[in-house]
Order: C-alpha cells, then sequence, then structure tokens
C-alpha cells in the first residue's frame, strides 16, 4: 500500500516552457498508464509531494483532482489518494516500441480505398497562376473593393438570427435569386425551393450519385471528360460508361448502345470539358427521350458556359427538361472566386426534398455570411456586371490566343475556336504523345493540361487544354511564343 | 416549304412585362418542340415577321440568331431561315398533359431512401428558442461587434491568394491554432497536418464511415446516443449496433458481445449524449484495447465538454490513444454559433491524407473567409476568452436549473447532476410515456426532447433532455414552474 509513497515514482523531467501543472499532470498519468505506479498504491500527501517536487500544493491539489475526475486516481476524504483499482492492464507504452507505420495500422474500406483519391490538388496552389494553366477566371479582374465593403456591411447586419441553424437548403434570398438568374440567362424556369447551395459541384455530383445511384449501377459520362465527375461517382460504387464525344458532343446513340439500362448521365451540355463544343439541340432531345425510355437522369454541369463571346449564353438542357429528369448544377467558383466555395444545383421537384435532407444528413448547410455577401452582390446588380465586364475580356483574350496561334502554331497545335468559356482545346498531330509535350511545355514555363489526362474507357484525341481567361495580351503572346518553340523542338524530336 | 411563312405560327399572345425578345424567342421555341412549325419548314424573312409581329428587326434577328446558335433554326446566307431537320420527333409537350406527379417520375437509389432523411429541421429554425429547448448556445452572449469587426478586417486583407483555391484540408493557420488549442483544453497531442478542416461533424461522420466501413459492416453507437450519427452511418450501408449506456457511459463487455468485429465505435465521450455522464477511464482503455483486438476504429464525438463546470474540461480519450485508433471530431457550432458551420477532426497519423483525398473528391474545401476569421479570433485570444466566459455563465444557469428543479420537480422529473454542456438530463418515473409528457410541455411553452427519441436498438429510461444554455435565471425558473404544472397535470392524468 505505501510503495508509490516511498520510492521514486519515477517522473520524467519537467522540459523549459512545460508548466509545472501540465508537467505533473502528464508524468503522473504516464506513471499510472505505463504501470510504474501500481494499481491502488497511494500517492505521497500533497504537503510533503509539493516539497518534494518543488511545486506549490495549490498545483498538486489540482493536479490531484483533474486525475480523480478522469479516473486515474480515487480520493477518499481523510485517507489520500490512490491510482484507481479499475483500470485494465494495458500494454506498457515505454515497453510497446515504436509506434507501428502508418500502413501497418491503417486499413481503409474497399470503397475508402476509391473515396481516398482526388484529383484535385490537397495544399492549393500557392504559386503564381503561369500562361495557360486552365479553368481559371481573372482575379486581378475581380471587385476585391466592392465585395469586402459588401461583407463589412453585411456582417455588420448580422442579427441573432445569421447566427442560428440556418436553411439546409440554403439562404433563401439568395436561392430566389439564383432563380431569377437562371430564368434569363440560362431560360430555366424553376421556383428558389428547387435551388440548393452546396459548396462545389463535386458535392452536388456525389450527393446525386448516392441518391440515385446503388452500387454496381451505370452513369455515363462524356470520354474525353471531366476526371473530377468520373472520379467522384466511381467513389459512390457507380459504374462509369464513357460515352464517345464528337463535334456535336456525347454521342447519345453510342451511349445508348453502350450502356442502355444506366441509370444516369452526366454531361457537359453548354460547353464540352474538355473539347469545348456545346451539346447540339438534337442530341439535347434524343438524351432526354432516352431518359424517359430508361428512366434514367441527367446531371448537366454548367460551370462556364456564362461566358459565351458571340452573343448570349446557350439554354441550358435543363430548359428542355419538362419530365424532371435534369439536374442542373452551376458553380460560382469561375463567375466570382474559388475560395468562396459556393455552387448549387436546380434539382426537379420531385428531387428537391429529397436532396434537402440528404444535404442536411451529411452535411448540415454552408456556412451562412458567404451566402449572405453574394445574395447582396447578385441583388445590387454587381453579379451582372461582373458577368459581362468578364465576358468582354475574357472574349478579347480568346481572340488574342486565336490570333497568336493561327501565326505561331499553324501545323503544330490547331487550337479550336473558342465560342465560350476560360479554356481553349487545342489539337495536336495526330499521334503525338500529349503528356510529353506538357511535360516540355512545364519546363519551359507554360502549364497546360493534356487532353490524352481527360481519357475515360478510350484513348483522347492528341492535344492540349489551354486557360486564357486570366492572362494579358503579352502573357498570352509570350506563351504562345514560347510553346512555338517548345513544340517545334519536341515535335522534331518525336519524328 | 413555304407553309410556315404562309400561314399562323400560332404564337401565343405577349404577356405584359414580358420583353418582346423573350417572348419571341420562347414561342418560336415551343412552335418548333410542339411540332407546330414542321421540320425544315421555312420562317418568313425577318422584315416582314417583324412588321407582322409589330417588333423591330434587330428583335427578330437576334431571336433567330439564337435559336441558330441553339440549334432551333438554321439559316442559310439569301435563302432565309429554317427549322432544323435534325430534331427527333418529340413529344408534343401542347398534348403530353400535365407533368406527371413527382411520384411517378422521382425513383430514389435503395440507397438514396436511406440518405434522404435526416433529423435535422431543413428549413432552419426562425422561431424564438424557447426552454429548454437543448443543444443551444446562447447566441445573444456571443461577442457579435467583435466578431464583425474581424471579419470587416480581414476581408479587407484579402489578398489575391485568398481567393484562389484553397488548402483541402483547411486553412493551415486555422488548423495550427486548433492544434495549439487542443493540446491544452482536450490534451490532444496532434500535429496541425492531423487536423481537417469540415462543414460539420456530420460530414466527419459521413465520411470516416465511408472511408472505413464498406456496406454491412457493424458500427457501435451509444444507446440511447445521437441520432444525426446513427442515421448518417445508416445511410452509407453500415449496419448501426447499439451498445447499452450505463452509469459510467457506453457498456464495452456488451459491445464486445454484441458485435465483437464492428469496425468501428461511435462514442461522446466527454459528455454521453444525451444522459450526461463521461465515459469512465476503464471503459476508455477498454474501448481501446477492443480496437486493437478488433481492428477497428473510434470516432469521438466532442462538441460541448468544453462547458465543465467543476473544473477544467476532461483529458479526451484521443489523449489516449497510442495506436492511432481514434478520431475526434469537434464542432464550432456550440463554443462559437451554428450558422457559421466549421467542423474538425483530428485524424490518426495514418488516415489524415486519405480523409483529405476523400473531402477534396466529395467537397473540395470550405469556404476561406469564415475559416481566416476564425483563426484571428482564436490567435487573438477571443475564443479561449469566450468559453471561459460561457463556461461561467452556463455554470450559473446550470445551479439555478438544479436548484428550481430540486425545489419545484421533486418527485416528478429528476434532473441528473449537470457537470458538462449545454444540457441536462432528467428521468421521469419508471414506465412513463415521455413523448406524451414532451407534447403536453409544447401545449404550455416549453421544448424538451424525450429520451426515447434518443433510443437506438432498445427502449431507452423514460425522461426529458432540458436545454439550460441560453436561457437566464427567471426563464430558467419560470420554465420549470411551467414544467412541474405540466408533470403534476400529465402524472395524474398517466394514473
Amino acid at each position: 500500500m505505501r510503495r508509490a509513497e516511498d520510492k521514486e515514482l519515477g517522473l520524467g523531467p519537467r522540459l523549459p516552457g512545460t508548466p509545472r501543472q501540465s508537467w505533473l499532470y502528464s508524468e503522473i498519468r504516464a506513471a499510472v498508464l505505463g504501470g510504474r505506479i501500481s494499481s491502488g498504491a497511494r500517492l505521497p500527501p500533497t504537503r510533503d509531494f509539493a516539497r518534494q517536487l518543488g511545486v506549490s500544493r495549490g498545483t498538486v491539489l489540482a493536479v490531484f483532482e483533474q486525475l480523480v475526475a478522469e479516473g486515474f486516481l480515487v480520493g477518499a476524504v481523510g485517507k489520500g489518494t490512490f491510482v484507481s483499482r479499475q483500470l485494465p492492464v494495458m500494454r506498457n507504452p515505454k515497453n510497446a516500441g515504436p509506434i507501428p507505420a502508418p500502413a501497418a495500422v491503417g486499413r481503409l474500406s474497399q470503397r475508402g480505398g476509391l473515396l481516398a483519391s482526388s484529383p484535385f490538388a490537397i495544399g492549393g496552389r500557392p504559386q503564381e497562376t503561369r500562361p495557360f494553366r486552365p479553368n481559371q477566371p481573372d482575379l486581378a479582374a475581380f471587385p476585391f473593393a466592392l465585395w469586402n465593403r459588401i461583407t463589412a456591411r453585411r456582417s455588420r447586419l448580422s442579427q441573432r438570427v445569421m447566427l442560428a441553424d440556418g436553411d439546409a437548403r440554403g439562404y433563401p434570398p439568395l436561392r430566389q435569386a439564383i432563380a431569377e438568374h437562371l430564368r434569363y440567362s440560362m431560360r430555366i424556369e424553376c421556383r428558389a425551393e428547387q435551388i440548393l447551395i452546396v459548396g462545389s459541384v463535386q458535392q452536388a455530383l456525389d450527393l446525386c450519385a448516392r441518391l440515385l445511384l446503388d452500387p454496381g449501377d451505370e452513369v455515363w459520362v462524356e470520354d474525353p471528360g471531366y476526371t473530377g465527375a468520373r472520379q467522384v461517382f466511381a467513389a459512390t460504387g457507380a459504374k462509369v460508361v464513357g460515352v464517345p464525344v464528337d463535334t456535336h458532343g456525347m454521342d447519345i446513340d453510342a451511349g445508348t448502345r453502350l450502356a442502355p439500362h444506366a441509370r444516369l448521365a452526366y454531361v457537359t451540355a453548354g460547353r464540352q470539358t474538355p473539347l469545348g463544343m456545346p451539346l447540339a439541340l438534337d442530341r439535347r432531345l434524343a438524351l432526354l427521350q432516352w431518359t424517359e425510355k430508361a428512366d434514367a437522369y441527367v446531371i448537366e454541369d454548367d460551370y462556364d458556359s456564362e461566358f459565351r463571346y458571340s452573343g448570349s449564353p446557350l439554354a441550358a438542357l435543363k430548359s428542355l427538361d419538362t419530365q424532371e429528369r435534369v439536374i442542373y448544377a452551376g458553380s460560382f467558383s469561375k463567375v466570382m472566386f474559388p475560395s468562396l466555395r459556393l455552387a448549387y444545383v436546380v434539382a426537379p421537384e420531385w428531387l428537391s426534398a429529397h436532396f434537402a435532407a440528404a444535404l442536411s444528413l451529411t452535411a448540415r448547410h454552408m456556412s451562412l455570411l458567404p451566402q449572405a455577401v453574394l445574395h447582396e452582390f447578385i441583388a445590387e446588380g454587381h453579379f451582372g456586371r461582373h458577368i459581362r465586364s468578364m465576358r468582354t475580356l475574357y472574349g478579347e483574350r480568346a481572340a488574342v490566343l486565336e490570333k497568336a496561334a493561327r501565326h505561331q502554331l499553324d501545323g503544330l497545335l490547331n487550337v479550336l475556336p473558342i465560342t465560350t468559356g476560360l479554356d481553349a482545346a487545342a489539337l495536336l498531330p495526330f499521334g503525338t504523345n500529349d503528356k510529353r509535350i506538357a511535360q516540355a511545355a512545364v519546363a519551359a514555363g507554360i502549364e497546360t493540361r493534356p487532353l490524352s489526362a481527360y481519357a475515360i474507357d478510350r484513348p483522347a484525341p492528341s492535344g492540349l487544354v489551354l486557360g486564357f481567361a486570366p492572362f494579358d495580351r503579352k502573357q498570352i503572346e509570350t506563351g504562345v511564343s514560347t510553346l512555338s518553340q517548345v513544340l517545334e523542338a519536341s515535335l522534331i524530336g518525336c519524328k
């Protein structure tokens, strides 16, 4: 009974900067867990212990009290403080050796293995955006000062209700503003109740796939197509079927042959990712007819077709959907800025309450302040103005790229006509290894994405995706020159 | 060939307020889709058509241009404008009758049916928070003005890098600040790399279950326990096993008997939801031993154990985890405010990169500004001060409730000692129908949650959960009086 009192407790030394109380707590705890003080042993009386350790008695009392509360020690008035007898014999941490290496410990589930793989850069991209990194808006052209003024104002206006749990579907005035915007820009007729605010199109795709597909169900994706969609669908257990794309977009007949009983089709109808053309009207109608026949659904992913350079944006596929089979997914990452992390879906009437429940169960709702600020930005007309102004700016840059490419890349890289969006698709001579070209370009300071990186089930055409939106005339022209040198050197090297 | 020119196109009337261009676009489009203008038919020359319709020729030209771009019409220079011949024959929308009712159209997948059910109020809770609504912090006590000043300042400081895609794991300085906070408050030693910022504990639970469990795998949850966890686990296809709770928390021996090969255990170790006791130390150690034997993992959900009223918060279960098997999930919804929608996990080293990839794939990352503001709030010491001040305030309110309950509810409702958190558990006489009591209380203006609402696999003790944190002395005392009247009336009525 007196062992702990009589002999050395084996407390480790206190490191400089560690408060006495933390040190004493940790050391006694470790001694108990490590078995260096036996179950039931009595600790020294607080006064003696304090003197022995050179700390105040208050420190010892506070530590004992905490360790009693946590169950390491038990105290009985007038009898002293003891190590708990309730503790199971633990493996001695001191003798247990080093913690096993992660691989030896961790085991993901089978589906976890699919889920734990992302096509996005985890650590962000702190370095300067270089030509021609795809899929980037011009952040320097964003009206910061205005946005920040609205943030400050909106933040001051916060009332208690703005702090409480919000609507799982998103901030109602924002959903109303989006519904109105879509009516004019995309000719989608919908009610605010059908709009659901999410953090990203990825989140929308994940939830849609889980709501509409069981594991093993098939989903059509464009081939070549957006890898983020392919991966998130696969992670939900869906069987991803690549459907070939020709100059009119996804080949619906091919899809019908390849997977007639698919439950879902994913399509970038406004501007095919990565090739750039819109889905032709006859294909749109054929796709909708197929959904009725197959009892299937469509996700229309639209992140940059607001930026159409030769006229108004094309009406969305969703605008043709009289049968409640199209889910339209839009994002503010490109038309506003990526770190805002707000996106939305327009759900068919029958799906909206189900989607809201699934979102609430798996995420609750998005942070409220950014939604409220975005709402003001739209309601005050800044959003429309910003889109129009970026449409002009990006349109000029698209023209600069097309012209520079005609002059300097002729025969090397065929930049397809740019009608819409932030990126151009460009074709390399048949059979060129586009990954190797992209690597050579990076070495020369030029970022592109090879078309082969978008391949799903079949080889993609050889080519590069070039982003142009955030770069000025000089950057684009210099970039094209550099690229032409890279191509000349590489293509000769390849022959 | 001249049909469309010669006869009435059957355009509907223009409603007041509809711009001419929108009207003409919609009507021609509807006429084409409805088959009222045949495939290949020629439209009238723009000049004649404009005169006939009473609109400007520019309007007709703009509409034709848009409809050509969208594929409804084709134009040939000098030959006129024709309805596309490419369109498949569509079901005539005018004759198709009303859109089928939602139930007839929509079909969720099997797992979608599980996912589309949430225990949370979808539309938010705009009405006043009434005593004794559980699980609510006192929003009136939150330092708004300070928070808003920091928001305004942080927003002004935004640089271009703050607009770009962020780190999928969360804003790095915030993760560092959380790691430091947890070291002192919860005695968790972890690196910032192990912290991952999510939008809610629900999101963390969903991702953990998908990463660690395959469909059909078993997961332990406390019984009675947190329904949000049960539902989100079930939605991932897991088999939820309720493990009984006694006065020491989850009964680990019972769990081992009921589901020895479970892959995951979910536990509210700091303060059991809903009964309120911490998980005893011997149970904690037994739980960890079981995980090693079963090759299983633990999620420790901790959302209000910072608020311990009789001393420092108890060390987290995670602080005992030397084997990298515990995932600690914390939330800012209660210690800050719910609409902030920020939470975090401390992942074992081996899991953190996998979790980051899954988060990136299914959600990208959380909105950046709220993270940056929260970081400043913590770094400047306001967070620690706010917690300490709420601990004092809520502790006083807990004492008011305990005292009022002793005086007025004796024999009717036994309020268990309140050591921690925002809610008290209170037991009704054995066999009372607590749902009926809760309903009677609502009619009297008092909100509570019956313990039976937390039941998983077995009946819960009869009782009520009473939230006290947001209510002042008068509200609590009046609420207890009202409750005593309700109980007297109801319990007599039950006999």
